[in-house]
């Protein structure tokens, strides 16, 4: 993919510095990770959370002889607009937090939902939105257990935000986290890149053309869990949601103290996302996914994982991409499609707002 | 207290059967009880959520012989503004939480911190409630260990917003929920009533007059715990924080199928509270609460548990306030201080929306 020139996303001003909060604090990228160094981890510091995954883990209490971890996630949603192809704000607080918890090795028992409203929200949007919450629940087996409501004046919110949070069950078995990448570890990807984000930006018709292109919002627990039960030994899992797939395997690299390298060539892509992204001068390596798992694992397995994902509903397109690397420069680089070596940095400001 | 003759909150017009999302939904009263009853639970229907408590209760895996279960709630806060006489919203995350896992009769191990900002909050804004948080989590002895930031547009948000969900152990020795009030039983609350509300109000300015009244946001899990390793036979907790003392033991009346009576002369007021109320028309006992707790527990138990909340930094003012009552009319009744009995119903609107 000749195209691919740009060396990342480009912040227009330096706003790394900013005394106010700025859109860019919410794109998972090198701003968000700037907030949360600067402001959350000096007052919550503690081993979960320092730890840098999407989940926390936390042991039974002391008396347990069993060998479980409860392992627990949070995500808001404020996806504009409500709806897009493929899915919707309740399917992804459903999907994304089902997820987050999945990418320890958890099988996810429950999840909370809370609800921001706009005064003046339609209920029936409300309702739609429910609906669909509840049927992504039931496909991922996980129930809503408890929830909260709240309301705010016409003009304090965008219409609906969700905060879902979740948690599940870990087998002590499991050693798994975005530190643990190891040398020699191959890199999958369960399908194609960049397809949520191409799916919400068309749904707001940003994009001056037609699409069909459709997000792949899903709950990836039952792959996952599939996946585990044959390859237990795998190292890391990761959904390359905000800042996609470069940013996420940057957070990796960093957390391993690791290099990435990923074969341009090997990425999965749907053509029409590939399209869109060079009319509109994205990068799709730093698009959001909503339905896509990175998995790394020792190389000896990798072929075994592949086969089983490919065998899944939401794993079809998966592909080997890449593989981890000994130099300690904790980089992603990118063999080229024209044989070339360019480094992938992280996301620095925000490209696409409001994405989930 | 004879002034109190309102016969609880008026609604000005019949809002229940709206077709949008009105402030009175977000009220923790009736119309919250109707947008949760049809909107949510066709959906939703699982016994944790049916249940009716502010925490869900989970067993642990199957495999477990311990005798534990997991407890979990959630929780937005959208209070206005966001710093008020006693705390501030990061307090009221944390504490909120917190009490909301606490009266399952869980120790609470973890909690989890969804923000949603808004583009131009001063980020010396956010350090001082994020410090906040941190010292509140710090008072209770419970963890921030999962988070996540989100950024939408100036003017999509009201500054800040903060979901916390909790997760707690719970000894299978205790048997506490909503639907466990038996006729004999006793109710106790840990101090004044209608502190928080008024707080908030005086925050915002719409008092009208000087007062030094501050919120009573506090973490109850020690007290809690204290009460519990001493009592442990206590069939209800719940903190009446939204809607306030009167809805909340409506709640309980329906879940339990029971009578409960108060006596208007045992209720613990601050003074300032009573002549704030006075002044503005409000009925105390609808306003919310963020730091206290109502116990209800076989009468026999009551003066021991009453000695114990007092001996506590949040209990010094703890009351006997009635009893439960065989008849299943499942009202709550107000002894008043004149010598009538008068209905207390649940609060229908919204009397003082953003109150947590």
């Amino acid at each position: 993919m000749s195209n691919l020139t740009i060396e990342g996303p480009v912040c227009p001003v330096p706003l790394r510095h900013t005394t106010h909060i700025v859109m860019g604090h919410g794109s998972g990228g090198k701003m968000t990770q700037d907030l949360v160094d600067k402001v959350f981890k000096p007052h919550f510091s503690n081993p979960a959370l320092t730890a840098g995954n999407d989940f926390a883990c936390i042991p039974s209490p002391a008396a347990s002889p069993v060998g479980i971890r409860l392992a627990v996630s949070t995500d808001s949603h404020i996806v504009a607009p409500l709806f897009f192809p493929g899915g919707d704000i309740g399917r992804l607080a459903v999907c994304g937090t089902v997820n987050d918890v999945v990418m320890s090795g958890a099988v996810p028992v429950g999840l909370t939902a809370g609800f921001i409203l706009e005064e003046g929200l339609e209920i029936s949007i409300l309702e739609k939105v429910v609906e669909s919450m509840s049927l992504s629940a039931q496909e991922a087996g996980v129930p809503i257990v408890a929830g909260d409501t709240k309301v705010v004046e016409k003009g304090k919110a965008d219409g609906l935000f969700i905060n879902t949070s979740g948690y599940g069950w870990v087998d002590d078995k499991y050693h798994i986290g975005g530190e643990l990448a190891k040398p020699g570890d191959a890199v999958i990807v369960s399908g194609t890149i960049g397809d949520h984000g191409i799916a919400v930006l068309a749904a707001r018709g940003d994009l001056g053309f037609e699409t069909t292109i459709s997000s792949d919002v899903a709950p990836l627990n039952h792959m996952i869990q599939t996946l585990l039960a044959e390859v237990p030994d795998v190292h890391v899992l990761r959904d390359p949601t905000r800042g996609g797939l470069a940013t996420t395997l940057n957070e990796i690299a960093v957390q391993s103290n690791v290099n990435i390298t990923i074969d341009e060539t090997a990425i999965p892509y749907q053509p029409a996302v590939l399209t869109a992204c060079e009319m509109l001068g994205f990068d799709p390596l730093y698009v959001a996914n909503e339905g896509k798992v990175i998995v790394i694992m020792p190389s000896q397995y990798a072929r075994k994982a592949l086969k089983i994902l490919q065998s899944q509903k939401y794993g079809q397109n998966a592909a080997i991409i890449g593989c981890v690397e000994k130099t300690p420069e904790k980089r992603v680089l990118l063999n080229t499609r024209i044989g070339s070596t360019r480094i992938l940095d992280v996301l620095s400001g925000e490209m696409l707002p409001r994405i989930c």
